[in-house]
């Protein structure tokens, strides 16, 4: 049994797989970690006592608890794996020396991935842990995708486009292994990924998850120089700045009325049409940028909650794209099909949910040696 | 006569035209002001004692005792005309006191073109100027397209994407009033235009000049992230970091050596060529985005210093986009012939001489009722 842990900045989720099988043999989703946990198992909520603990360590171990069977190994969505990983990695104590180091760089996920590896460890210890990062699928991109044009000193020390959602990006991935796939991750967070031939292009978002596409709170790309105004001629701090990107901008910020999509499609107020509208129209922007890196377009994919369940969203993205050979067949789109485009195009525009915890099940899967759980095959490329 | 001054940060050029001339009757053109001024004359290095004053409203007062003849009105280029300026405006105690109030937002060109208004009123007492804007251009944009996703009171206080080179790309859409022109004004600022039948749609500058493509010393478009990053992790402070993305990145900081295209063309240091590729790249992606923008393409412009005289840039350029109909005549790109594209594909690809202080002289004069130069017709829209 493969035990999967993706951990949030204030949620977790956990499962159990049977190798091969692609529905969890057990699940449970911890929400509202720090306040008052909340807790469903194979997606009924759960009303009985809730985990006493207000961590993600104390919350895994409450979860490991109530597993319905031992784990033979354990795989671990990891936000931040640096330039270092460009696949997932088999967690030794080396390995959790290098994810501590990027914390800084993740503050909000890392620490909360690392409490879930250590808890697994203290629960059974030995067992093989493998991690997966969500930058990892973008390593695979050309140097010019993940340069920011800076000076090469501060390009050697790391400052450059990690990019993220990766292991959203490797399930489409498996999906569409050939062709020029622009994929979609339309949630509370947000970004695009250009893929040719199963491999990371480019991708939106950046050094942080704040580059890109607008968001539920965070503003996605703007202007440096207008991140420098706000601290030099408005006197707010640094800190304040981010805030007020990462958590007050985006659709929150542009509706004044919700960072939920759903809440806007729901308004009839002027404000959270613009949002939606700016929303769409900041997708097709940096979807034309990512046709460019792909040079044309096969397949258009939409995961994530937005891109799997908002019609209005998927249509204002296709209509803006028909210059790319995308055309939308409405009633398919209404009514939320797997298979969206008409047959007059040769361009595919499909919905994939999104399932972070089935790709890191297959990416443990992939790497455990099956008749020998403990034991890792030790010729994956692990980057450099 | 139409005097025209183009005040750039520490530069003044000035041309008087003869309406209805596309070449001017006179020019000048002053350099390094601020250090040791340079003079030419008609194109010529002129020897003599050069202007004795070290600032733009000497230098001014120097050339126009050397003018050949007495202007009947004036036009100036001004970088900044905020969200109040979508034309060119009749310059009166008004105009001034909004320029003023625009300073912060332009602090290295609008003092100047402010200097050389002055200058010109006490020299000729009444005569009558016209201001032309660098931003004027875009304020035919839709409103998505000016907007960042950023909470309603900041973008209600004027936090938007102004866009510039506005002179530059009112001139090539006089060239191409129809259809889906993408203009690229690739100079030591450089920055791409979406025009659709004449009127700006998109462009990659925004609330500054530091949005967007890479460039001679600028950084162009970075994650807000990674501004926010190399303040509060690596102890920038603000200043530092405005040092750093707007005179120490772009060509120079990732090459390392020049800032110039002709020094890293002539150059073959890999880092060199890593920079002119990345400078590529990102013209690639950002021309992608506003294809999407404009729904196709129609017709592609090179001007500004790069893109007129760069043919390895502009083939670069066209070899990425390929995807939305560019076809390159290697041929005639390398002769940097006006007409570029093969017959084999229906979209233009085009080189127009950057010539800001013509464009100049046209607003002026479609603005001044040739029958009385000291009136001006006040049925021009001068935006809201």
């Amino acid at each position: 049994m493969i035990l999967v842990l993706n951990a949030g900045s204030s949620s977790l989720r956990c499962a159990l797989f049977r190798p091969g099988e692609p529905v969890p043999a057990w699940r449970a989703h911890v929400s509202d970690i720090g306040k008052a946990p909340r807790v469903s198992i194979d997606g009924e909520a759960d009303d009985g006592a809730g985990p006493p603990a207000r961590d993600h360590a104390g919350v895994a171990r409450w979860l490991f608890a109530r597993l319905p069977a031992p784990p033979s190994v354990a795989g671990h969505r990891v936000v931040h794996g640096g330039l270092r990983y460009a696949a997932p990695a088999r967690v030794d104590a080396e390995v959790v020396g290098a994810l501590e180091r990027l914390v800084p760089l993740a503050p909000a996920h890392q620490p909360q991935a690392l409490a879930c590896l250590r808890e697994v460890e203290a629960t059974w210890p030995g067992l093989p842990q493998v991690a997966c990062f969500d930058t990892a699928f973008h390593r695979s991109q050309d140097r010019l995708a993940q340069l920011y044009p800076l000076p090469r000193d501060l390009l050697d020390a790391g400052l450059v486009r990690f990019g993220f959602h990766g292991l959203s990006y490797a399930h489409v991935a498996r999906s569409y292994p050939q062709g020029r796939v622009l994929a979609a991750h339309l949630g509370h967070g947000a970004s695009l990924c250009a893929i040719r031939d199963g491999r990371s292009v480019a991708t939106t978002m950046g050094f942080t998850t704040l580059d890109g596409l607008m968001m539920g709170t965070r503003s996605g790309a703007v202007d440096p120089g207008l991140v420098l105004h706000l601290i030099r001629e408005r006197g707010l701090s640094p800190g304040a700045v981010s805030t007020l990107l990462n958590e007050r901008s985006g659709l929150l910020g542009v509706s004044g009325i919700s960072d939920d999509v759903r809440d806007l499609e729901a308004s009839d107020d002027p404000s959270a049409r613009e949002a939606l509208d700016l929303f769409v129209y900041r997708i097709v922007r940096e979807a034309g940028s990512l046709v460019a890196a792909l040079g044309g377009l096969d397949v258009l994919v939409f995961t994530g909650g937005i891109g799997e369940h908002s019609a209005r969203v998927r249509a204002g993205v296709c209509a803006g794209l028909v210059f790319a050979g995308i055309a939308l067949d409405e009633a398919a789109n209404r009514a939320g099909r797997a298979s969206l485009g008409t047959p007059a195009t040769r361009v595919l525009v499909r919905i994939a949910p999104a399932d972070e915890e089935r790709e890191i099940a297959l990416s443990v899967a992939d790497l455990v040696d099956e008749a020998a759980p403990s034991r890792m095959r030790l010729d994956v490329p692990q980057g450099g």
